[in-house]
């Protein structure tokens, strides 16, 4: 699956730190860090205090040395920890002697891939590993440590088991004679299918509506011109920005629609162009505002308090009800003026004006995001789970027909399919897996 | 000194990266680690995998804990480290636990403070471990490293223990008849004090002309109009661009001006305003090609190889004359092109073409900078460190005229201040110590 070479390779992310951690990872790691830090052996788990050499025997550096031997690491091999000095220079040199001394610079991943081929973390793990690193909310990051946690492994074992059990019982069905076996046997799988097919219908559909959580939940701006869409989208932007650019610091264009509200990341959908287009020639865009429902987790639809409701916002009233089914937040501007729109219009506003106080449309966002995130339901983090979630209910509908018609052989094929599809999410499905269930519980041997 | 509060700080450089450490240190330290990772008690040094949970027992992250017990700890106190996800919010999360439990934020170097006042690291070795952070190429850690492994520590304290044997001889020869002691005792003194004069002064000279190490080198670009210094500068900022751009990735602004060249880093000193001059209607500007000179540490002497040489390039070579002392190395520019420059006017020059191929200069730039960075002489790090040292020279030559003139309590008022300050690279001087020495020595105790 891969090559036996010692990787290297810096751990900790670049730039001005106290400390920086270079990572060997392979059968020489051991052997090269008693070769840099002149010492003959490292206890497994033990940090020890060390003083790091080049080949011409330069000090470069004073750092902690941690050593886990295999399989007890996270790689599974023997892995060196260097705890060295951060900044820009000293962690490249030390990798540049480990390469001196053996080791290759490890590929992107390299480490996850090395654990999930040595069986210390699955693919939930390793994409949860991916995903944590890269999320800026607190909800992100307990979603996701709760499948670091191993939450989606269970699931998907839970359901592979039922599915074997499915599958064990139909290929006895076919090889045996109907009178050695329950004889509610068939009532048996139907209640478990059902109860899958629940299980992973509820889980998909969390999912969806969670989406945002890791990358940032959508919220669009409608309404006609000249309706304050851009104020109300640069308030929004400038939102508690601070704490963004804190916990951040890189890459300027992807933060820069990105706001924290409450624990929650979102970002702004700017399908109408409202950053570029000037609001006072802009046309209502009707299609544009179908398009940003369509993308959005929450639609904000503005109204200016301050104008009659004229044939435009009925329009978009119009849409908003076709859309009930969307979060849809609805909030008359400019009501710092005098009002002269018909409320009976719509119900369930907010009025405000986005020259002054926005907070309580902050605080309607925030309760909608927390009424759809603060749950403990089952939430698979990738589209390559979710699709994998999605090809597991259809082969199991596809199945239904030929259970009911009694063609067990096809019945059987559907589930495997299934079978294979949901345990792709934790790892590459084996068959002899199958088999082991089947003669574990039924005992038939020879 | 300090307040015995736990402190907390996230010890590793912002960004994304595979793993970030918190660190914490003071009292609470353990305490705290134990309710953050609901485990009971943590061996010292031995890494130990853990989950760990915020106050509402969600899971934060899995994390690596290890524990240092006081005092064998860098700050001398009690120290966890979590080694945590990299990324964005983890870090920033679980240091959010930990003030919840009782932390407060760490101020700027206040671990290092810590260690200094635990008396587990001196001023040179904190000094060192600041500058190795920034440091940005290999020559200046391994300076740094020296110094972090005790160097000048050692160095100072040989000093240090010649300057108090003697002042407690002076002492002794103060309160006692001149026939208790030994008859050469001045002679001792005056040989002590030359060895130590040659040490500092060595010293200086050494650290002065490696100043560049850390910072960089200055390189001043000198010439008349138009004869190249712009296409030269800019064909130096752009050598070997990429490394520098590598091993950075942060302020531009510092590192616009850097340029690596072997293991040495150079910065151009642009005090003739070359970057922003028209170099056509610029002025030859004796004056700032004077400054140039002054301030630079490697001058580049600039001439036009395909013009004779005028009264303007006379000035220039009258002023490489007057500054023989420093390195300054001559280039005949737009050597691609007819020569008509009378190479009898200057010697040991390199001829090139800024168009073409600088590789000459580079290389000569290198060597000089390598003989003077390549040999093991001590070198001091900081201004601090200089005036130190200069203190205490200037000290120890005041005490020559008193000695000389039999005055001892003059000569041992010099030479206490010599040793005060030679005593602050390390530590702050304290009296007693010398008492110590005095009556260890010389037993006269009671």
């Amino acid at each position: 699956m891969f090559d036996d070479a010692t990787i290297v390779a810096i751990a900790t992310a670049n730039g001005i730190g106290s400390i920086s951690i270079v990572r060997i990872s392979g059968p020489k790691a051991h052997e090269i860090a008693s070769k840099i830090s002149q010492k003959n052996a490292f206890q497994p788990r033990l940090a020890t205090l060390s003083y790091l050499y080049d080949t011409n025997k330069n000090l470069i550096d004073e750092a902690l040395v941690l050593y886990f031997k295999a399989p007890f690491s996270f790689t599974g091999e023997d892995v060196i920890e260097f705890q060295c000095h951060g900044g820009f220079a000293i962690a490249n040199m030390i990798v540049d002697e480990v390469l001196k001394q053996g080791a290759r610079l490890a590929n992107p991943g390299e480490f996850s891939k090395r654990a999930f081929f040595n069986n210390k973390i699955d693919l939930t793990k390793a994409e949860a590993i991916a995903k944590i690193i890269e999320a800026r909310s607190e909800d992100a990051v307990k979603l996701l440590a709760r499948q670091l946690k191993g939450e989606l492994t269970t699931f998907v074992n839970d359901i592979r088991e039922d599915l074997l059990f499915m599958l064990a019982y139909t290929e006895v069905s076919i090889d045996y004679a109907e009178d050695d076996l329950p004889s509610d046997i068939f009532e048996q799988i139907k209640s478990k299918m059902e109860k899958i097919i629940v299980k992973l219908t509820n889980t998909l559909d969390a999912s969806k509506r969670r989406e945002g959580m890791i990358e940032g939940f959508k919220v669009a701006i409608i309404g006609k011109p000249n309706v304050g869409k851009s104020s109300l989208l640069n308030k929004l932007l400038n939102y508690d920005r601070a704490i963004i650019s804190d916990i951040a610091g890189t890459t300027r264009d992807t933060i820069e629609e990105s706001v924290k509200i409450g624990t929650h990341i979102i970002k702004i959908v700017d399908t109408a162009g409202i950053r570029n287009a000037s609001d006072v020639i802009e046309k209502i865009g009707i299609e544009k505002s179908i398009q940003a429902i369509n993308e959005a987790d929450i639609v904000i639809a503005l109204f200016d308090n301050s104008k009659i409701c004229d044939d435009e916002d009925k329009k978009i009233i119009e849409l908003i009800d076709e859309n009930s089914h969307k979060e849809i937040i609805k909030v008359l501007n400019k009501s710092d003026l005098e009002n002269y729109f018909d409320k009976s219009n719509i119900k369930d506003f907010i009025e405000l004006s986005t020259k002054e106080d926005i907070s309580p449309l902050i605080k309607k966002v925030e309760n909608i995001l927390d009424s759809n995130t603060h749950s403990d339901e089952m939430t698979l983090i990738s589209k390559r789970q979710i699709s994998s979630v999605e090809n597991t209910l259809y082969n199991i509908d596809l199945s239904k027909t030929p259970l009911n018609s009694g063609e067990l052989e096809f019945f059987a094929h559907y589930i495997s399919e299934a079978l294979e599809h949901i345990s792709a999410i934790t790892r590459p499905y084996e068959n002899d897996q199958m088999l082991d269930v089947m003669f574990g519980e039924f005992c038939l041997g020879k």
